[in-house]
């Protein structure tokens, strides 16, 4: 009796599945680089073969059934065998304990929660740049209204944001290398990707800001440098930032 | 020595601290209504009188402290003795504990929560409709550009929306009388404060989508008798809608 093969096969029904569009990196990265960076094993669902029952119409036909608990509104979701969460803060709020990202003390978790959040709110604020009147529309079809919206994105919102996370860098009283406490959080690796959306989407407007956050640009370093986030970043798991995805590059919205 | 008064000082250095602008309901009003419905003395701090030490200036003056350690980014935020907490739903993850307003089961926790995020989700885009360019900008200087987002909003978001809301209702292993479990939690009352300001704002649109929708009519209407709930809404404590809040009736947007 090969145990070794009973407890990979234990293992592999535990494998959490995450389920998010197969060609962007979207919201999905925010939960991609939790898994990545604790090298948690996880099944990216839409981007598997279709012929072994996964890829993008079983995550459709997941969503159609009557008969979840827990029907999620919008791709990212991660099953965990039976228990199905979306959201992607609400996503990352579940495996951080497992996946040892945030602290265990409840007010550092609502403190990591809460940053998260807020990047949650920017992340949403840069998609609009692009899609300022309906998702549904096409870029061009909204152009107009973009150029307006973007705007007021480089010019006000992206310094206000980085400078609120810097001030929370300085701010932690366990000194000023990661946003909660002196190790890693979630909300560590999201402000990463961040970052780097905001760096892909608006070369010159976040050149701006970011000299003025160089805390926040140490903590993007720190964590583009970890290991496990590095072998990510190189491997063919990482997908490229393009103009389908959150963070876009068009030229004309990058008011630097 | 007067004990009671000893117990009532007590009891005051530990009332919640609410902190958000004075005159509009916004997105303080999902936390007041949490602290209404569960009978929890509070501290209105803004607007209470500023000889007393409060008012806006008193919140203005703690947004800037150099000193916190826990910075909110915008209000509405939460204050408890020394502990501070912003974002509307990192606040009530942490409140409903307390209050009872969430199941003490990790999972149906975590639902709670992935309730009140799409809840979120839906009011940015409610408040986007009158401000798709800039929150800093007038309407009148984006009213084209409203109108636009607000017939996509009417006519797509609204009703997906919605019916997912009725769906997660309908799905409830334990009954549709409340989004989880068999009691009411916060993304409940949220809810309700949803469905009051799509009616405020919208009235000709909420109304042939909430027409299709029996279930979150039914749970509307299960919170605004709830006794507290009501005594609430009667009270002076509970402000008007108006055209400086979230939800804003603007007819030419409310396109039916």
């Amino acid at each position: 009796m090969n145990q070794v093969g009973i407890v990979s096969d234990y293992s592999q029904a535990m494998t959490y599945e995450l389920h998010y569009w197969p060609t962007i990196q979207g919201r999905g990265e925010f939960v991609r680089l939790a898994l990545e960076a604790t090298g948690t094993s996880y099944v990216d669902v839409a981007r598997s073969a279709a012929d072994t029952g996964k890829g993008v119409a079983a995550m459709q036909r997941f969503m159609d059934l009557k008969s979840t608990r827990h029907p999620p509104f919008a791709p990212p979701f991660l099953k965990d065998g039976d228990f199905v969460v979306g959201q992607t803060a609400a996503i990352l709020q579940y495996l951080a304990p497992t996946l040892k990202l945030v602290a265990r003390n409840e007010q550092a978790g609502i403190w990591t929660m809460q940053i998260q959040l807020t990047i949650a709110d920017m992340v949403t604020e840069a998609h609009d740049t692009h899609h300022p009147i309906a998702s549904s529309l096409y870029y061009e079809d909204q152009k107009a209204e973009a150029l307006r919206r973007a705007g007021d994105f480089c010019k006000e919102r992206m310094p206000k944001f980085m400078k609120w996370f810097e001030r929370v860098l300085a701010q932690n009283p366990a000194g000023n290398r990661y946003l909660v406490g002196n190790r890693m959080s979630y909300a560590d690796l999201s402000l990463f990707q961040l970052v780097e959306g905001l760096r892909y989407a608006f070369p010159l407007a976040s050149e701006k800001v970011l000299v003025r956050t160089p805390l926040v640009l140490a903590l993007h370093h720190r964590i583009a440098t970890q290991p496990r986030v590095a072998a990510y970043l190189k491997s063919d798991r990482r997908l490229a930032f393009s103009e389908e995805g959150v963070f876009r590059r068009y030229p004309e919205l990058d008011v630097g």
